[in-house]
């Protein structure tokens, strides 16, 4: 046993502790009788103190240090070390009051924001909301930053990303996707009043294993499932499950849902078991992550090609619901563009000016310029100046996300530059694969997902995001892969 | 903070990190996808090596000492230091060695089993079993006795056991058993031939949902599902799950697997929450739990009470495969005794000459009498002794059990023990409350289940087996009442 077998030992001891908290978080969303919620948070939260004991360990710190300095080891083994040295100096920077004071502010303000949602009442959530963002104010001075303190949370999710980075991707998004917003709302409206029919619950799911299965999601290495709200999660690349949730009264939900989680579930299958536990077999951010989700849920899965192949499918499944739906009428309505009141339901274009105004939000409050009490009116003006939309009450407005009463600052950003990545990707598979789209149109999808896996899964965190995007495509992170790919679509769809 | 809450603390992490294993236990049971063993195992196996580590941290043992002449406690306090110190004491005789060559040894005989099962062929599995017996033989005198090695591997399960104990009891069965058994196999057969018709998998499934919604298992504290052997596990009296087998051409199976996991888990959701992670927290032995599943499954579920309140219930489901079947006609079948090979399927009768065997051959085992290599001929003769039956092959003989592969001596008794309490509280709790086979008979089981909760259950693990066995029935565990019990029941039923 050498120092680096001893430090791939440790590494693994605190995944396996990780991925034993995945398990007990995944039964809890999906099996959980409802009493055992009590204790599963007791037992969640044991082993979350764990996984800090054991990730901070000074004698795994010494040996990370040590190796870090050791020129004999391979490349990967280097990436590996250097990795692994930085998550344990950041873990080492939260001392455990932190820990247990951030723990409980967030078990409380989930209660009272649920509470708030409820009773359409802000002022409930207010205090919790105001404690959480004081401490990841003080949060971003314990991990430290270059330029603005909401970099430090940025890199929590999307490690290397700052908030310039960030204002002058949104700049693209507000000089282009506003205006071409705007001209859509003006033209003729699609009709997609049919998805809104009666879709039994048993036909729906099976239509989406379906999906996942042509997918080439592998069921031999995951599962599907329902929850309140559709995700993704692994135990290893050999147990990656989905879950999804069904509206009778609503297809589209069940459809591009199942196909979503399944582009997240794709990328933790094509991890290499060998790695598992060490950096290498982790996937790199979460803005990477969501190119992988929606670069198949809207570059594949809202294309036409896609659903000339799926189509008839459905339409055996739903043949009274969907008489009078052609092919193209489906596909039309699967892009079609209106500005809504929640983020989750958006289509794939306003989607952004969602995020967009929860990253305004979300940085001036780190930054100190607006307070949490004035969050509600905030809310409501930006919806009006970017959506045109009156928001009728805080529970269908600020309230309507959970992530801040998780106390996630700076995770939505990853939302969007996720769907820049996608379109870079995807158009780079379609340059290297000239016949994918007609693959995709003949359900074989075992092309594009070979691509993905040796260019992006299989390297887990071997690159950093931007470092990777260039070995990819060429390029760094470019907008106008996504500005190109709107053009053509929603151009042609709505003739503007 | 004073010592006490510092040992209630700890002694609460290890809980959850025993609980979180059992989460992961039951995963690997139930949903996980077949590719996900590999990873899972591992996890698991770190979860145990962090619940050893514990469990036997030096800090934790000396504030057990210092607790433990602390006279100030409430007995409660007490006896909860003294079970915790008692577990410490003995975790702390295991060297980490010892713990690796149990967990390999036993990974490779369980392969080693289902390969000599499957080829028939007790020779793959010879080596890896001697080597699982070596390792018990050593085990025995790192635990220590006072009269017999066995009694060290019996005190695992059911603590305070002692071989001559089990010898007294199995004395008794000998002497009653084998020749009641022999009056009924010459006495008229029983018809039930009707359980080997054809019963829907779902339809079976909706009855034992039924059964156990009657026996007031609560299903806001827990679930049902399938699995290829039915058990109960528990990761908090909040959340207690059973699951069942169905097979389409056996009735019998589903309906008395969910009334016995049903019994089993009736008891951890009566294990009072506020001790959860203390030994009062806990149950008792293996022996009380059996107790509490045979008590269910055999005194309650195989009486014609029950069956005078379910079997409307049941014939309406399967109208057609029940039609010439009368109520009585299915109690008789339901007590059916036949010798049999295999112990899971046997009656409740022979069932305890299935255990006598195992009991007979461990001891031996242990003792050196033996020799692994002549298992199967010991096995065999034993069968035609006790059983009157011929075994055929060795898949359905010596390889039948999973148990040894497990590297599990010393547990089977506690099957037998358990019905034999079951007899004695079931006597006791008719003789407190005169109405209760009428309740049962209106299918009014709340009676029942408070006394088991009030006598039984909320105790934890306040008082050792024959303590608590004095206290319900004024005396010791005596076979008389399962004697009584047997005579009763079956010399009616069989007419001798």
């Amino acid at each position: 046993m050498n120092d680096y077998d001893d430090y791939v030992k440790h590494s693994r001891k605190i995944t396996d502790v990780k991925m034993s908290m995945s398990v007990l978080s995944w039964d809890q969303e999906t099996k959980m009788p409802k009493n055992g919620s009590k204790f599963r948070a007791q037992q969640l939260s044991t082993l979350a103190e764990i996984s800090h004991e054991l990730s901070t360990n000074k004698k795994y710190g010494d040996l990370l240090n040590i190796l870090n300095s050791n020129e004999n080891l391979t490349n990967d083994q280097k990436r590996n070390v250097y990795l692994s040295l930085k998550a344990f100096n950041k873990a080492a920077k939260y001392n455990s009051e932190f820990i247990i004071e951030e723990s409980k502010l967030i078990s409380n303000a989930f209660q009272k924001w649920r509470l708030a949602k409820d009773n359409n009442n802000f002022s409930i959530f207010e205090d919790s909301l105001k404690k959480l963002v004081d401490l990841r104010i003080k949060e971003c001075e314990i991990l430290g930053y270059d330029e603005h303190p909401y970099d430090a949370l940025l890199n929590q999710y999307e490690p290397g990303l700052t908030t310039a980075q960030v204002e002058n991707i949104f700049s693209d998004v507000k000089e282009f996707l506003v205006p071409f917003i705007n001209k859509i709302s003006k033209s003729n409206k699609i009709d997609d009043s049919f998805f809104y029919k009666k879709y039994s619950h048993d036909k729906q799911w099976d239509f989406g294993i379906e999906l996942l299965k042509k997918m080439e999601y592998d069921f031999n290495s995951g599962r599907q499932d329902l929850s309140a709200h559709p995700f993704s999660t692994h135990f290893s690349p050999d147990d990656t499950r989905v879950t999804t949730r069904i509206d009778e009264d609503n297809l589209s939900e069940m459809i591009w849902s199942c196909i979503h989680e399944g582009g997240h579930a794709l990328y933790e299958q094509g991890v290499l078991p060998e790695n598992y536990g060490l950096p290498l077999g982790e996937t790199i951010s979460l803005g990477i992550h969501e190119s992988q989700s929606r670069l198949w849920e809207n570059n594949v899965g809202r294309s036409i090609e896609y659903w000339n192949c799926n189509y008839d499918s459905l339409k055996s499944i739903f043949p009274n619901q969907l008489s009078d739906v052609s092919v193209n009428d489906f596909y039309k309505a699967a892009n079609s563009v209106k500005p809504s009141l929640i983020r989750t339901n958006a289509d794939e274009l306003t989607y952004h000016l969602h995020v967009l105004i929860r990253f305004e939000i979300e940085k001036e409050l780190i930054e100190g310029k607006i307070s949490v009490k004035d969050l509600p009116s905030i809310w409501n003006h930006k919806y009006k100046e970017y959506l045109n939309i009156t928001v009728p009450s805080d529970s269908l407005g600020v309230l309507q996300d959970i992530h801040w009463s998780h106390g996630s600052f700076g995770y939505f950003p990853t939302y969007t530059i996720g769907s820049f990545y996608a379109a870079q990707f995807f158009n780079q598979a379609k340059v290297e694969n000239p016949n994918l789209l007609n693959n995709i149109k003949d359900g074989n999808n075992k092309n594009l997902l070979k691509w993905l896996r040796e260019k992006i899964h299989e390297n887990g965190k071997r690159y950093d995001a931007h470092v990777l995007c260039e070995q990819v495509t060429g390029e760094k992170l470019d907008f106008r892969f996504f500005r190109q790919y709107v053009i053509e679509k929603y151009s042609n769809l709505y003739s503007i």
